[in-house]
């Protein structure tokens, strides 16, 4: 049995995370962090969990937790777990992060779109880019997984066979984004009140937000030179979901059938990514579940391919690709504690 | 491996249990039937089951299906499946009907609330009222289990305990029920259009909903006579869910912790049956789960006790009832293939 | 051109004041007052004014507005307007107070279910209760007008009717409410998120709720003796509406028909009260509207009547109901500024 | 006073166009037509109209209608106006079509994106397209008016600016737009049902939608050659609202606030498009007006500019647009019955 701790267990990214490796016939919990509710029992703070968890959260001392943990989730706002992670900690347990601080390889790009100083910048050459379907060999043997964005997996999977084959014009991508409000975390902010989130639909953070250099740094690292892009996410009134429609130019003649046949083949071995052709992607259909459904239209007018990517946030866009690189590092099947069929409606 | 086929397999009953069962380690499926979709792959009629399910829809031929089958689930609407199921079909399968056909022990209730006639009144009395909270035993050993409604298991739950000990006035009962969408299945009308019901709030079928007898029929049984009470639909903007609000007055003076420990008590061996008392139940804390959550409080002011109770009506409502109903009449653990931890929020 | 203020004009009820008043024709708009916006102009707090209000909001000088003010109104959290309200203010403007401190006649019933002091008792007994289909004469001569609650105004003119005419056992009634979530107003809390509100019903303060005694004390008065009842408000996932599901036993035999004459007949001058029998009230039929729609149905079998009602929280439960009685306080017709058809869907 | 009828008027452009005329100070309503409900009252169609509107729907007799209506609005699917719209007609009313018939000057266009055979190809040429910040002129001499689509409107008012001034190339222009749920019309199908669209977000009719030759041909008009672009709709889980994420590439170097002047100096006459540069658009700050609400940003990384448009669209995307028009067309102030502050949260 591995025995993992979750530090920034009340989150909701925290909160699916103890949801699947409460159920992973793998895993024993052996602590919930949460410094806002500490000695509180869990299942106080979220009502579904009665009768289910009875753990009671507890402070964030790491060198307690990493005595008796083998694996530690980090599920915490940006710039925080970089202060906590050292090189001792991972001399003693493993680490995934499920934050920010870890994805970006160059130490200025992570300074220039976070804004503040990173706690940690000598870890970055050994942490690994955590996202299975394109690193899964280093992800087996690292200690230090940064789990990738939301709106970065689901961005990065739908584009990078186009990407890896120079089909498309590396300067012409575009990737409109739609997600759910679970998305913007649990924090407490007008924005985020039912009233103002309901029945609305906005643009956020244009040509800004934070996920946009962790596109560009794997895509960039698929074509083999540096891909600057447009990335544009906006809030849609549901509790969970990433839609991404992104635009190329294509640089080639070629069918929609054989860009089909492409995608099919780059993700042959990729069990968590289901190729749609008939009818393509809706977030409904990975709800629940730890797909990424990618789908794609050519449009001969234009020359332009469509690229639709759908995953849910909280799990192959946070927890679900987090309980699937501990699968890998632990040598499991990637699949376990993930075999989500996807519930509908839900 | 139990063999089993789902009659209607396409509404949104059937396609939860399909969900279920898929995933029930001694389950093995053997045809799916719909007869609006006969030879369409099960995947392009529910999208999310692409690269999970291969089966292509069947037509309705019972004779074919009972014979490589153990057991049949009918999800129809009422007045179908008592017109397929007969003695002969009893010989060779067992029967779990989703529908409303065989809950009513007495014909004449059933002729009058649901204004046709029944297809097998001679099945009746070999028929079991599937709530396995009351009826346990005589499930265990049946072969055909009528699956109680959504309404129903909710309220029965909610007031059980308090009408076995007579604790309340039997001519008091009140039951202010509120239903998420999927209750009205998939069928098309206007009323079920996003744009009809998001945004609103309604009741409907006042004082004549066909869930009422069947509450009473089994409050009655608990009572030890008649009773007959108010029942209130209503249908709210959410996919899943139904929140049953009891009212009903104390014929005794009883403080709140005595109500809780008579529902402590009575619910001791049901697994899926959770008592709430500090937060009272919310359908987000079962959806997606098996659970029906119960709490309550007593109002001194007007001596009345007002239950609350909580369950997803696809799951305890409907489909995971019967697979919990399949495992009594299998000998399977209660809570095999149902070991569902509800998510939040989804 | 009464020359109106606002005060907690920011809050939700606030807001939707300002929009009213805005576009009423007898009505020149003088403050917007808001201590946590102080100097911040009015369209960056509610972006839908850009273009249409150019003021900025002010703090809450009392004496600086009621020098160029006839009028004003309070839209504030209970306990705050009693402290600020008194004889001098009310020497120079008249007040409607939105809020729950002048509602109740009786100052011990407030003090227990507020649980604090009020800030001007000496003020109660010239308080008007600012129902104009039960109060109209009082409101029109009226200086200080305490407008209903939202659950309120809605359950005392669903059941009005057969109080006065004695056609109900008063011990019998239950209201069960379904409430949107603007009626929480704009006030920061995790319960208050998207995600935690969105796909979920709940019933909150059983037994408990600030609005019970307010009905009480108006269907007491309506009947001639004392009636306690009891209250249930439930959070739908909606912006706005109240549905107020009303039981009570009859007490005398009387037709559907006959009970609907009465209706009619009681509500026979009310502008904004609509009396639906074929199709009963729903609450997007009055949702951006002034309108309370009452529809009924008797139940032969339990004997009793059930009563629904419908209104917009924040038009007939607040804002709307506000602009009705300044009408009335300055001789204007009734529906002034009020004619809003309701749109649907919306 | 107009005469004004309507057909197709049970739809819900046609009714949200019952609802302004019927406030519309110069206006007087004669028919209803609607096929589906022939002899029904309107109110019982709409329950929102009860004790408002007393009509009865009749049928499409349009010679009986001519003879007492000035102006006859059509609401109906593309192809069905262009069947009823003739010369003889046109010599006794003024139409204003808010289908599709009369949108595209060019009949092969049409007859290729629309794949059936246009009713009236001789009316194309007096045909008007009725964006009124466009053609002003046009509109109010013409007999025959072409409401353009939603989307449309929403697209051509956001891109037109740069269009005309030339500052982007016309071949990198993509509109990715997000759609409520009332922009499918009333039709019953599965997947306008409140269970499969809630939830969700879906992209449909990929390089494919009618509106895109729409938008195609006026921004070619503006920019004086022709322009081919990426046009991408999405279904959005609420009632109203468009919102338009339009990608362009600049062709010269110019700052963000050179351009937000430009569209204010292009605008500057036009009373319902507002121009947001602190806070972009939302659908909720223009839903329940006839606003489109424009903004943008420019990114220096990429060289592109992205704006957002936003708009309701049963308003000014339908019924808004529709009501404009005919103030136009009559010479009365262009807001005239459209004096509409959008309510916020609704």
């Amino acid at each position: 049995m591995i025995k993992v701790s979750i530090v920034g267990s009340t989150g909701y990214a925290g909160q699916e995370l103890l949801r699947l490796l409460a159920r992973h016939k793998e895993v024993e919990i052996k602590h919930l962090v949460s410094r806002s509710y500490v000695g509180q029992p869990y299942r106080e703070i979220y009502g579904n969990y009665q009768d289910i968890i009875e753990d009671t959260c507890v402070d964030n001392d790491l060198n307690r937790i990493a005595e008796d943990s083998d694996l530690i989730f980090f599920a915490l706002p940006h710039g925080l777990a970089s202060k906590q992670v050292n090189s001792d900690l991972l001399n003693k347990v493993k680490v995934i992060d499920l934050g920010a601080d870890y994805r970006l390889h160059d130490l200025n790009i992570y300074t220039q779109w976070y804004e503040s100083e990173h706690g940690s910048p000598d870890l970055l050459p050994e942490a690994v880019y955590g996202l299975p379907e394109l690193h899964k060999d280093a992800i087996a043997t690292s200690k230090l997984v940064a789990n990738p964005g939301c709106y970065t997996t689901c961005s990065i999977l739908s584009l990078m066979p186009l990407v890896v084959n120079k089909l498309i014009d590396p300067e012409s991508i575009i990737i409109d984004a739609k997600s759910g409000v679970t998305g913007a975390g649990r924090s407490l902010s007008v924005d985020q009140l039912y009233c103002e989130v309901n029945e609305n639909v906005k643009a956020y953070k244009l040509a800004s937000h934070r996920h946009t250099p962790e596109i560009e740094q794997e895509l960039s690292l698929g074509y083999g030179k540096g891909i600057q892009l447009s990335f544009t996410p906006h809030l849609i009134p549901m509790n969970r979901g990433i839609l991404a429609t992104c635009y190329a130019s294509l640089t080639k003649e070629i069918t929609e059938e054989s860009l089909y046949q492409i995608y099919r083949q780059f993700y042959n071995e990729a069990p968590f990514v289901r190729i749609r052709e008939k009818d393509l992607p809706q977030t409904r259909y990975v709800k629940g579940s730890n797909y990424c459904d990618i789908g794609l239209r050519k449009d001969p007018r234009t020359g332009r391919v469509i690229v639709i990517g759908a995953l849910d946030n909280l799990l192959k866009g946070a927890a679900g690709q987090a309980v699937q690189n501990m699968n890998l590092m632990y040598n499991l099947k990637e699949e376990e504690g993930l075999d989500l069929i996807p519930p509908m409606p839900i």
